[in-house]
């Protein structure tokens, strides 16, 4: 089944411990749906500048990723540039010019009005409200935040919660979003009180857990965790986030119902595609892999907890 | 199998957001022992002063602990005083008293010398590399150090991990240990090149990581990792690393062999016995648990991860 992303294209300036790489494609809506088109139907809304080449949008096409959505307009493309020299956790951003993206107004065409499952990377959060509210009849909706919103948009963030099935950020955003609260179990229960049926919190390396709604998608009162397999090629970190959004997100859609078991094994999926993106710069390696790399680490992944 | 440990016994003040308690019965040897009883017979090597009375050794006796080996010497025994206001997961030192502990020289009653498993906790290296000698015939030697071993005394402390079977550090010490080498699966491979078969990483409150030297105690390249839970109560987190090696090192001296899987189910039993000792202020649930409350715990770790 489909999925649509909304969220930024941009062209990165990284600098990490393996080197320097200038204008590479990214942004989240890019390593979204290129981690997601490994399992399922993509569409993208967003927008772009006249920097945005043909051979650029070539990049997603040949994933099968549906670029109506893309809005081409006058100026340029969102550039942001970080680097990685002391942390590879935590970017430490050298520049953020938003171009086109400061007034992106996301725009649905009525070809994607049948898209049933839903992606809102970390924009404003009044316009994620708005598309939420365009996009109705979505069966279940995915989105991210940061900081910023939480810092400084608390109401409107907390007005598009209410609308938000399932929610992944990281351990910081978490307990930021949750008032400061420092005990991950108990921020999660906050964040969950103000609408998410589950919440997905990214730990970075060491994988991600997953906490659920009383009775929400199943029964049981347990968080799941999903470890992340420590990889020692790690290149460039900039988008393992949006990437596992992707493999999460596009894991669910490909499947026919949403349970625990399913969200589960998506939150493994999740993982992996993380761990793909972060081996090479930029999108480079998502724009490679085939269903059977992802199967395979996939178990590698399953092994690296399981007891006989 | 018996196991003996080695290390320090302490009274500790411990500040935390859960509140203040003073004069806590602690120490890397205590916190070990306590959590390695409720596997095996425990044998305790330490040095304590005037202060430490019956009613404190009775804490380990009634656990089954052998304490013949606790010197009791003229003087104090060491203090430490920590809080955890700002950071659950790190210790801010407010106060070290090592006392008679300073001049610590470990004695090992010959009662104690077919003892077959050993765990050699923070001491000077030097001090453990005696002790591992004079323990020449035992099957296995964990052991445990610290970031002011490994800048302070690197040589003797390579000089210990020769003959060190299962080194257990965190993420911090094993990143320092191997030179300021930042990933982690790299880290792990240049410690274990110092010696040990076995790397156990201890990630807090994200589980641990076992990485094994090529065909150490099995075959296989790939580590393992045992998450832990997310617990809501987490009142004081000293000793979570002592009560982890102890569960480990507990568990395996239990089992008739040594392989990977038994390692494997160790990690989890050294990931079920921190979530018990951080529960409480000092020792106290260690000293009051079940076994079957421990097996439950393992059972929740165990499904934590685990895909139908």
């Amino acid at each position: 089944m489909s999925i649509l992303v909304v969220g930024s294209v941009a062209f990165d300036d990284i600098t990490s411990p393996s080197g320097q790489m200038k204008d590479l494609l990214g942004g989240a809506a890019t390593y979204f749906s290129l981690a997601a088109s490994y399992f399922t139907d993509v569409r993208v809304v967003a927008v772009v500048g006249e920097d945005f080449t043909a051979e650029h949008e070539t990049v997603m096409q040949k994933r099968g990723i549906d670029t109506r959505g893309i809005e081409h307009s006058e100026g340029k493309t969102f550039r942001w540039g970080g680097q990685y020299l002391d942390n590879l956790n935590e970017a430490k951003t050298e520049f953020t010019d938003l171009n086109v993206f400061e007034k992106f107004q996301p725009q649905i065409p009525a070809a994607y009005n049948d898209t049933q499952f839903l992606f809102l990377a970390n924009i404003h959060p009044t316009l994620q409200g708005e598309v939420r509210r365009k996009m109705n009849g979505v069966r279940l909706t995915g989105g991210d935040t940061m900081n910023f919103w939480i810092t400084g948009t608390p109401k409107e963030l907390a007005e598009t919660l209410k609308n938000v099935n399932i929610l992944l950020i990281n351990d910081t955003e978490a307990k930021m979003l949750a008032g400061g609260e420092r005990n991950l179990p108990r921020a999660a229960q906050k964040v969950l009180a103000m609408g998410p049926q589950a919440l997905v919190i990214k730990h970075g390396e060491y994988g991600a857990t997953i906490f659920f709604r009383e009775g929400a998608f199943g029964v049981g009162k347990h968080p799941f965790r999903a470890p992340a397999l420590p990889i020692e090629e790690v290149k460039d970190p900039t988008g393992a986030g949006d990437s596992f959004a992707g493999g999460f997100m596009g894991y669910i859609a490909s499947q026919g119902e949403i349970n625990r078991e399913v969200l589960k094994r998506a939150l493994f999926y999740g993982g992996v595609m993380g761990s793909f993106a972060v081996e090479r710069f930029g999108t480079e390696r998502l724009q490679n892999l085939t269903r059977d790399e992802i199967d395979e680490r996939f178990q590698i992944f399953r092994e690296l907890t399981h007891l006989e």
